[in-house]
């Protein structure tokens, strides 16, 4: 865990750590950061044993707004680089940070490289939808990308929807506009027939920006810059919802009243959409698991991040991904 | 208005310039589609007298699946066509459409033309914020934009925001995402530079997806492959929302109870979010007034549209979009 990253830094990620500790005993956390401020917050909690909770000191930090190249280049003792040499090194088997997105992905792919047949890392996260989930990808790390990235993409995305959820044969869409003239750029097409024509992928065709929360497909593939957009643009709508929501029932006694009866009943909507439950990112396609937390995460959604990164240990998802990586290349390799 | 066009056709389209017609005492509609099917729907109204509301009959109509050039080049005697044509012809101010978005695109570029120092029209429509609307472009019309056509889109969105909302100098901004490496591609950076040295116009920087909703600006510009899967994705963030309100609404008695008593703040959000109250998107940039109705828009949505046409007619868009594109260029000329 790089302990300093986020907005919160320590307060946040070192009682995130004792919680996953508590619920998870086969889960051990190295945290990396300053060893006085973790300390200090460690302090507050009963202890653990060295071999599940251990400090190693960073004396560096990379800033929210830093450059990732600059970070890259000049913060080599920062938590979040050591966190991933740890990972690099085998001394850890996943990093989790809130940190800089940037930074931690131009920095994990420079220590621990990318799966052979995978051209970039790309950012995945799991959506809610009526029925379930759909894992989305990318959401930020590619603004322009190859038909041959969307490709990757859908194969690493699978895997994870397999993995995680047991779904024998994940539902991939690609994400496009419904405009039949003006339907996708060339690379989107492109990217359709490749996905189309391999039988280890089960390809469903276009889906459109609705369809992220529709329950269609369960793997949905994009470039990063339309996928954080997409990402941001319904955030923004569900917390305009939110506003909204409650001015209406603090106006009037009529709706407060309404507003106390409704109380379970928002609470579980509340509840089941809460975007700390479904925080933490897979930086998908690196030689090792790094989880993204989202920079404002609470303990709670940090903690969710932490076990996000204990399940993808379990399932060994890098080992997945390159085992599929082969076997669908060596399927591709009949078409060139 | 093309009556035949959307999912409902006549149904839809002729109850709506009805109540237009009563709400809007300046108004005068022609109702272009099959003379039959039109005339039983007006049937069911009182009569208007004819220079308020005529039919012209027009034998054919565009499929709503069909594709663009196809409709473009064998469908000459539908709807649409005519109605565009009746533009072109100025014998009306205005035309407005429920019918297949690509096909009305191809039409109307192809009959209007573009104004003098427009690449391509774009498609503009107004989303709600937490303090009023902001102005979105492009929605789908181009799927890969140039930096002019960005630095247009900026040009006419500010044109459309001054005249609507009455804004003496509507904040302009560009989307993109957060992440500091991997912010933007090429044509949007390029984009920046233009909008940010123009002094016509107020470009306030980079926003992102949630600020669609946040009321950070006025105008917001983007490709219309972004913008397309942007709107289309809060959209279906709002209806899984929906979704989730009733089923909790409805499953306890306690919960019913609850929503007894918010019907009306839950009735308020509702109206203040209601789609069909923002239905009627702009295609800017034409010469002449185009107005593109949902084709699932029902009676209330569709006089919605036919309302925005009368506005952007009593505003005389085109001729003030050609009047700013002609004094910004002049402006941009000096940095060339």
């Amino acid at each position: 865990v790089d302990a300093m990253g986020g907005d919160h830094g320590p307060i946040v990620t070192v009682p995130a750590a004792i919680t996953s500790l508590k619920n998870h005993p086969q889960l051990a956390v190295v945290l990396f950061g300053d060893f006085d401020k973790i300390s200090a917050e460690l302090a507050k909690y009963p202890p653990f044993p060295k071999d599940r909770l251990r400090i190693e000191h960073a004396p560096e930090a990379v800033l929210m707004d830093e450059h990732p190249k600059q970070a890259l280049r000049f913060k080599k003792k920062s938590s979040m680089r050591l966190a991933i040499n740890a990972l690099k090194d085998e001394q850890v088997g996943a990093c989790v940070s809130a940190g800089n997105t940037g930074a931690l992905m131009a920095t994990a792919r420079f220590v621990l490289k990318t799966i052979q047949g995978i051209d970039r890392p790309a950012i995945l996260s799991a959506f809610p939808t009526k029925t379930g989930v759909a894992r989305v990808l990318d959401l930020g790390a590619n603004v322009d990308c190859t038909t041959e990235q969307l490709f990757q993409f859908g194969v690493m995305g699978s895997v994870l929807a397999t993995a995680m959820d047991g779904i024998v044969a994940p539902r991939v869409g690609l994400l496009n506009i419904g405009e039949e003239e003006i339907k996708g750029n060339k690379q989107v097409k492109d990217a359709a027939v490749k996905l189309n024509r391999n039988p280890y992928i089960n390809y469903i065709g276009y889906v459109e920006g609705s369809d992220i929360y529709s329950g269609k497909a369960d793997v949905i593939v994009c470039d990063g810059f339309v996928g954080n957009i997409a990402l941001k643009a319904s955030e923004g709508m569900a917390k305009m919802i939110g506003y909204y929501i409650r001015k209406a029932f603090s106006e009037t006694w009529y709706a407060k009243l309404g507003a106390f009866f409704s109380y379970r009943a928002l609470k579980k909507i509340g509840s089941t959409l809460d975007p700390r439950r479904y925080n933490g990112a897979s930086l998908l396609g690196l030689k090792g698991i790094v989880i993204k937390s989202h920079g404002s995460a609470d303990k709670f959604a940090f903690a969710t991040a932490i076990e996000q990164a204990l399940k993808e240990i379990e399932l060994n998802i890098p080992q997945r991904i390159a085992e599929r990586v082969e076997l669908i290349m060596s399927e591709e390799n009949k078409y060139v």
